[in-house]
């Protein structure tokens, strides 16, 4: 009985893992798609929301016929009760690249107001985020989750630095008004993928330690 | 056995009820707080955020005990099934309550570049939205679901409306860029909770009918 139940969690790990890649993926894609204005990536990013948002509702079936056949207790309980909780986050995550990926549409060809660097810095910094959330569920590493959560604040910041820099991109030439507003979007995006990072990641901590910590206010520079 | 059951379904719907009366009042409170600059009420909003992140785990540890102590079928499955999914849109609502309480704060007694005129109709249509969600799971009434998921449309297109308003106040005096930038976070922040309670009646939707529908794209109006 055990035994297979070892065997249910590590498909479960498997999967999650394949859907970490799945968004990994398309945060990747939707960055690349924005800095290339490349509308085929546009529609790749498009397809893996799609699959995504089914790798969900596997993932979903699988943790809700585990707790219903397995009746599982205590640490193994809460292991399902994160599972099923943190695939929101992800598929939230695949919402925000398709959204991103939208503004770009929107965008076409025009040409940008100004070089993007801090995007492509917020893209890198969620991305890492995103990898080492789903890599501490798999290998129930607390130390990893808190670290993703301290991580959150670099984001944060890099959302303040583009929000200041666009309105001195406004200050400088009335006429960057709608494009600044649509990559300050695309920042937002950036910034709440690092919340849902950290959610992913606070959700590990509780499967491995029975605690919901809220680690909002960690490591927070001011 | 099935009694007891029904008892405490009921007792679900209950706490659910008083989890969206707690978001409801999160809403109506933070634009009151916006309007009035009124820094009591940033307080309330904080307090009643922490009451909506314990009713979750409540009304959490209430499924997953259900889940495992009843073990479930078919649509008594889906209802807890959907409990469980929709109680992290409702406390993400909690959270987009707080953030537009947090820019509230930020403002202080400044003066605001216009009259606040779209943004407290995108409250109104959103805590509209919000009630009717949560009524369309407690009396599973799929039409009434499906009615919110329409009146998103309604939301999106005010947020269009702030947008472009708002990037006309920028080309009127620059100096108005960054005041108008928070005003736009704080209509996405009210888009955002659009969304969730559009997710919400999602969920009711399946619990009645087992069907994941993604309702994005109806009565869409371009």
């Amino acid at each position: 009985m055990r035994m297979r139940f070892d065997k249910e969690l590590e498909m479960l790990n498997g999967e999650i893992e394949k859907m970490g890649n799945l968004i990994t993926t398309a945060i990747e894609t939707s960055v690349k798609a924005l800095v290339n204005q490349d509308m085929t990536l546009v529609r790749i990013v498009n397809a893996l929301e799609m699959e995504i948002d089914e790798m969900e509702k596997t993932i979903e079936q699988h943790c809700m016929t585990l707790l219903v056949q397995q009746q599982p207790v205590a640490s193994d309980l809460r292991l399902i009760e994160a599972a099923l909780k943190l695939i929101t986050d992800m598929e939230r995550i695949g919402d925000n690249a398709e959204d991103i990926a939208e503004i770009t549409k929107f965008f076409g060809n025009k040409t940008f107001i100004n070089k993007l660097v801090h995007i492509p810095q917020m893209a890198e910094a969620t991305i890492s985020m995103v990898k080492r959330s789903v890599t501490a569920f798999v290998t129930k590493d607390k130390e990893l989750a808190l670290q993703v959560c301290y991580d959150d604040d670099i984001v944060d910041n890099l959302f303040l630095t583009v929000k200041n820099y666009l309105i001195d991109l406004i200050r400088q030439d009335v006429n960057n008004g709608e494009q600044a507003i649509d990559l300050l979007m695309i920042a937002k995006y950036f910034e709440r993928i690092g919340d849902h990072a950290q959610n992913i990641a606070e959700w590990v901590i509780f499967a491995v330690t029975g605690e919901h910590m809220n680690t909002d206010n960690i490591g927070k520079t001011k």
